[in-house]
């Protein structure tokens, strides 16, 4: 046995948390349903994801600017439905 | 005028990740109603910063054990109250 170097545990925490946001995008593309969504979590976070990917700009780091404008992508699609949703959003 | 600071463009966008679930959180307490989250994106997520923060102790790096030991009391919350929903999920 060998312990797991941090860097492997790293990259899998990357991967995972990265990859999170698509099951929710397919399923929120698919339902249209955005009900229980909150949408002060998406304008949050995209805005964040938005300024995490400037920063990896600024800092030149590929990784966190890669990283980034992958997970953009759902949380973008996910915040697009819920504003444009009929029903009261909060 | 100066440039605005990569570091504070750093820690912006760690504040703003960082505190997004909250909202979701206190949504999904008060509604009870998590039928258009994703089960998927919960599981995932919640796992990655799990490792995240393991990955925080194994580097000894603060910031990133802090930041995720913070938004894995949100994401949490909502994993556990769509697990015991009653309504069928995916």
């Amino acid at each position: 046995m060998f312990p797991m170097p941090a860097e492997v545990v790293g990259y899998a925490a990357a991967s995972l948390t990265t990859i999170s946001f698509f099951p929710q995008a397919v399923k929120t593309l698919r339902s249209g349903d955005t009900r229980s969504i909150s949408l002060g979590m998406y304008a949050l976070f995209t805005s964040g994801v938005m300024l995490w990917s400037i920063y990896g700009v600024m800092v030149a780091d590929g990784p966190v600017l890669i990283a980034n404008l992958i997970t953009l992508i759902p949380a973008a699609v996910v915040l697009q439905r819920k504003i444009t949703a009929k029903h009261p959003s909060s």
